[in-house]
């Protein structure tokens, strides 16, 4: 894989000079263009030591303005890192749209270092490949660039590159024993890099192998492959918004859609029909429940700590369901320090500029604490879909983007417990007016509530689709009856400290 | 001091409904109307065990909109957070504008505990009281409306309240061997207490002596102080509007400003006037000298981050200073892993909606590394200062915010190394002229280079009193003549490695 790397190709210092000239005006004038697309560009830098990874990443500062780029590296995972899926430091590193992340090795690092050490398994080296894989195809789907360089060396050219380093007093600390402990295991590096390259090299998120012998020809190959993956990436771009400019205006196709799938509605909202609306728990035997599941919650939950489980609860549900009442008597069975509750508002403009799944990546708790979601990543796929602000490919596409999130949560032994809290279109009506006519709870009426009112049956849909696509055994709906709040509060509760105890045994 | 806390007030059942549903009305009113104003409120609630502090946090969020409470308790230290200084994490927790925060026991636990475990002496004990009134008084100076609730019970009334909790049952769980300890400790608990309510009660933060006995009374009493306190707040927020609408438009005031100091100016200039600006280092031996500061750099940073100290440099200068250039020469002395450069781009809204230096507390590295800030917060008391973003009495009073915040950096063993690079007036203009001409460097001229250069006496008087004011002998500034390129960036890396090796002695 790597003998075209190792012709040692050479630029003379003339070349190279006039070539730089170019090549840093345009660098900088594709920078200025990107920050006005609503995408990143993510470079990845691997390879071996001494190839030139570090000093790459400071010339492409010094070649663009460095206040829009953000370097990443990372070491070893801290406490809070480990006490959360090994994806989270990378999401929370992920650059806004328009600007440049630049990472040296990233999420590569640990699989290939365990592969190098032999402490994970070819099967478990692919399996953290494949990850990765997702990752990116997750990251390129929501616009993102990715381009990622392999710094090559043969051995005996890292060996000279160390042993110059090492021998010139000025440079001598950048050798230490760690570079040639690496360069020892030069052999296991390379068959690791040549499968990481054949697994992870796609389309949207390429390796390029450089030679990276010669220094001059090395900041060449970076600087222009930079050039043309942004290039690219803006002509499709224009190509994309052109397209949509003469295809059928949006709302045109939304009005269309649920005459278009009125059998398929009928079929599939046996879903939420099937649930036994009737069911209700009498007032005299409410606080003896409530107070017998809270204690059970309670328990579960400090057992849970105790082994460092994490808890997520989340919260979906009509309008009016009860889903506050609900997450409040969770919440009151449960020591403060332990749980937070993440509401929904509207993103801040900082999670505005990155992938959807990032503002829930970022409220994941430390090992052991109970998060409560009220609503939660499933606005995708629910009032994003039905009012648009998806489009179709997007939310489509969400159903497996939130599969791929949770099989992370569960693989790290985060317990997460979904509900969506059921209540009938007339039991929601009465509701509304019920709050309409109260002062307390006027305020929680707004007109948003009786627009997304209107579009019950899109909702339904959109429901019936969730659930069918997202309850997996790890991670399973519970669907609740909630004309009776008190049999709804308790329910939660219940099915809470059943979803913990069982996972804890 | 709790003699009136021991009472034992109690409100009748009926009393206490009809006075609930107003006091509902009335904070869920408020709530609202915080929304459309600049500042948060601040609740914060300390005192006894089973004295109802967590019932009471569920109670508001039941009252009001749980949607804008953001709910803090705060347990043992995490590493992360015991790696950098103690008010790290309320300040990261601090809410947005117009919103609310509950606070359990926030930053009073740790010093309570530390006083009653007799792990901190009395002296210590005030010490930390002292930080937190500055840090309380610095959230009022910013706008926020703080309440702190001291939940008072007897010894007998809290003894009696942890047994009946005990017997029940459904309630068993609520009480472990920590509240029974803590009771045995109620004595040392109550003078601690007094000494603490004594030394932090104060306008902008009173403490508010709760009798906890009766739950009724309780909740009757919080709400309506929380009512009072925003009323209050709304008030003078309304009163300061008024005022600054009759008061002389600002833009008057900054014009006449510059001429009622010339005085000052000429006396204070002499600081950077003393500065030899014809400091250069000849091009052959610039080469040399770097390659050796970068070296004693590099081992500085090692030897730092093997005894876990944590470095912070700041740069400040003129536009076209070469701030840039010089951190980029840093930056390559460094691991990748080790440092990070945080440039000064507009704050987000997260970042707006916070007190200014919640975004420089926000970038404060893990212990060992290097953060580089590309302007800093220094900005407040410059660019802040001269644009008029920042009032007359918010930028003097930033001199000791910001002493306040290094000194708490500093106390923390962090090392802290301020640069200004100044070039002389003829230099910044050669430099725009070459700048403009340079296709490279064109995109690094602004039209607000040329506006702040026209305000160049304005900043100058602006950098002497910066210097004047905050150039401790725990963190002073280096004043860096930097006309000639090669003779800054070599001495900041020198700066540098003196201050570090100096720390580490």
């Amino acid at each position: 894989m790597f003998e075209a790397a190792e012709l040692r190709r050479e630029v003379a210092k003339m070349d190279y000079e006039s070539e730089v000239a170019r090549l840093r005006l345009e660098l900088f004038e594709l920078q200025r263009r990107l920050e006005r697309h609503p995408f990143p560009l993510i470079v990845l830098f691997g390879g071996v030591d001494a190839a030139g990874k570090s000093e790459t990443v400071h010339l492409l500062n010094e070649w663009m303005d460095p206040r829009w780029i953000a370097n990443r590296a990372f070491e070893t995972p801290s406490e809070e890192e480990r006490e959360r899926p090994p994806f989270w430091p990378f999401w929370l590193a992920l650059p806004p749209r328009g600007r440049i992340g630049l990472f040296l090795s990233g999420w590569y690092l640990q699989p290939i270092f365990d592969r190098v050490h032999r402490t994970s398994s070819k099967a478990e080296f692919d399996g953290a490949l494949d990850r990765i894989a997702s990752f990116e195809r997750m990251l390129a789907d929501d616009g993102a660039v990715i381009v990622k360089f392999w710094m090559h060396l043969d051995r005996k050219a890292q060996k000279k590159r160390l042993r110059a380093l090492a021998r010139n007093p000025l440079t001598r600390w950048r050798v230490t024993r760690r570079q040639w402990n690496q360069w020892k295991r030069y052999d296991r590096i390379i068959v690791a890099a040549e499968r990481l390259i054949q697994r992870t090299s796609v389309a949207h998120a390429p390796w390029i192998i450089v030679d990276a012998s010669d220094e001059r020809y090395r900041r060449l190959v970076v600087g222009t492959e930079i050039c043309r993956a942004l290039t690219g990436a803006f002509t499709r771009h224009e190509r994309a918004l052109a397209a949509a400019a003469t295809a059928a205006p949006r709302h045109r196709r939304r009005q269309t859609r649920p005459r278009d799938l009125v059998g398929r509605v009928d079929l599939d909202r046996s879903i939420l029909e099937a649930l036994d609306m009737t069911r209700a728990l009498p007032k005299e035997r409410f606080e003896t429940q409530l107070l017998r599941q809270q204690g059970r919650v309670y328990l579960a939950q400090r057992r849970a700590q105790a082994k460092r489980r994490t808890i997520v609860l989340v919260f979906e549900g009509w309008d009016a369901a009860g889903k506050g009442g609900a997450i409040r008597r969770v919440a009151s069975a449960l020591d403060p320090q332990c749980y937070r509750v993440v509401p929904m508002a509207a993103p801040t403009d900082e999670e505005r500029a990155r992938h959807y799944l990032w503002r829930f990546w970022r409220h994941l708790s430390r090992a052991g604490r109970v998060t409560i979601f009220d609503r939660s990543w499933y606005g995708r796929v629910l009032v994003e879909r039905v009012d648009g602000y998806a489009s179709e490919a997007e939310w489509n596409r969400a159903y497996a983007e939130i599969e791929g999130f949770e099989e992370q949560l569960a693989d790290f032994g985060i317990i997460l417990v979904k509900y969506w809290l059921h209540i009938t279109k007339d039991e929601q009506e009465r509701r509304f007016h019920e709050r309409a006519q109260s002062p307390h709870k006027s305020w929680k009426l707004t007109k948003d509530d009786w627009r997304n009112r209107a579009k019950w049956d899109e909702y339904e849909l959109a429901v019936n689709d969730m659930v069918a696509r997202t309850s997996t055994r790890r991670a399973p709906w519970h669907l609740i009856p909630a004309n009776d709040k008190n049999y709804a509060r308790v329910e939660v509760l219940r099915l809470a400290a059943d979803a913990i105890e069982r996972a804890l045994e």
